[in-house]
């Protein structure tokens, strides 16, 4: 399902990355950085959940906006009920919708605001996305205490909090299309493997934009996957050229690869992940080249996979989705 | 936040009530009932999953369509990482939008499905919501084998799924307005006493909602909240006198208290809740009325509890949201 905007804006973005992310190749594009997974705070929870308030501050700080000035908040994250989109957008008094997609949250976000700007019901929106490496392995994987080891396939959920500021007043950074995506069952259980789970889907949500859209692999500068890592990469690749013979060439880049040095990063593993790593890639240096013109057209295509612990202590596969939208310099 | 919509028309709901719901003074009403917990399926949260698959295919049949007819669907619940609708919804292969609300799920995807039809972007949009006692106890509660007490001011999770097709094509239901709720902390960190969590977000909601409506409570034949209880609808009855000087008469009832016979039903306790709650409710009876004729205008207030076992044990408070649709006879 395919939609196209005339009317809607980026205004601003707004990064906080964490230890494992500043030492990456973006160090020098994020808002803020900090050093202590604690954030000062007592929990991991915690202090997941001030990074997302204080995401949310730090845009309106430099948008010149206070909080009356936003009609509305959409925001998600991984954690259970969404608790630290819930409690670090509560104080904001703004309202809320409160979403999930997993990884694949900030660009279903976009997309709901892009409507409500579009259809002319709304003038300002924020989408805020948060993750944290310590709440997601605690909740998704080993009690942290274990130090389990990980396989080359496993993914490295980023820490950090992104919020982005839609508006129906021009600038030069467009919303132009956005292609929502369906949940891709590609039978995947291993949860040392989310890149096989939701390259499937990324390869059916492109595929979808390209047709609808009637454009080509070429008319994008780049074709941003969310955090497919390695591995999901080159299968989303092979799904491409096999399935819809689309070569994705050197177009197509994995955010969960940009954020980090893998080849000194051995913590990393096959890559980034998490709601919050394509955002922190495509709002720093990304968003930065489109607004010099280095690049004119992108399109991010953020990917999630859909389990809980339980859903996969049940033996349900790993499920994936993928969700698009297409951003330009005017 | 308030919209006005011009084109949003309900074509049909589909509703599965469980062995508790069946036992109250709705029974009559749902297209379908079951006796066991758990649906056929090995586990509840298989049965929950089945459960809103089953919505979905029992509205379309309903309805006289394929899935190939359906531009997209949106569906929550409770569970972590909304695994009942990511299950529940993959195989239909429709274009997906994960939501969490808590109970008040189904207005939010209301909110978001009627914004997409009235803008002309899609023609048939689904929104599904489940909720399972079981799954909901163990999750939120303690295990179920404890059998634990429960205090008076507690809530029953309602076991079941509704789903409903909104459309831009002509039918007598219309959507006409609605709004989204701000988060609102009343303190609260009883969660035993969701109601009082609830009651001051829909306060806000429905004051917000008359005011940029420019309507009164005697506009409306009934102003319908998610899953208050019997404590919850008091506390909202006082706060909308004190705080607004507006008197909800008996025009306010609650679906968690209509849903059930409180005074045959002991388990139930202070009422029912759960995102299903109010759409068994509204969906089965109240839109028989509407359609009918009986009554013309209503509002529809679900109201959720944003909180998870994590935040409750690390002290923070447990939120309140609320979204509202009106929906009339034509």
């Amino acid at each position: 399902m395919t939609f196209n905007y005339e009317n809607v804006y980026i205004e601003n973005t707004s990064t906080i990355a964490g230890p494992y992310e500043k030492k990456g190749p973006l160090k020098d594009y994020f808002d803020k950085t900090f050093d202590n997974l604690y954030y000062k705070e007592k929990t991991w929870e915690k202090a997941e959940t001030r990074l997302l308030n204080d995401s949310i501050n730090l845009l309106l700080n430099k948008s010149f906006m206070r909080k009356e000035d936003i009609d509305l908040v959409i925001a998600g994250d991984l954690l259970n009920q969404i608790t630290p989109s819930c409690f670090g957008v509560k104080d904001y008094e703004i309202p809320f919708l409160g979403i999930f997609a997993a990884c694949a949250t900030v660009t279903e976000g976009m997309i709901i605001a892009s409507d409500l700007i579009d259809s002319k019901r709304a003038k300002n929106i924020i989408i805020s996305t948060s993750s944290h490496n310590m709440t997601a392995e605690k909740q998704f994987r080993n009690p942290t205490e274990y130090g389990a080891i990980k396989t080359k396939t496993a993914t490295f959920t980023a820490t950090g909090a992104a919020s982005i500021l839609l508006t129906n007043k021009k600038t030069n950074l467009k919303i132009t299309s956005s292609t929502i995506g369906k949940i891709v069952d590609y039978k995947q259980k291993d949860p040392f493997n989310m890149g096989a789970a939701m390259a499937p889907a990324a390869a059916d949500t492109i595929y979808s934009h390209l047709k609808n859209t009637k454009t080509k692999v070429e008319d994008y500068d780049l074709i941003l996957t969310g955090d497919l890592g390695k591995y999901g990469k080159k299968l989303l690749k092979e799904i491409m050229w096999k399935k819809y013979n689309i070569d994705l060439k050197n177009i197509h880049k994995d955010c969960g690869l940009l954020l980090y040095d893998l080849n000194n990063q051995k913590d990393i593993k096959a890559g980034g992940s998490g709601p919050v790593c394509s955002p922190l890639v495509v709002y720093s240096k990304i968003l930065n080249q489109l607004k010099n013109k280095e690049i004119k057209r992108i399109l991010m295509v953020s990917t999630g996979a859909l389990f809980s612990p339980i859903s996969l202590f049940q033996k349900e596969n790993i499920l994936g989705i993928a969700h698009a939208v297409c951003m330009e310099v005017e």
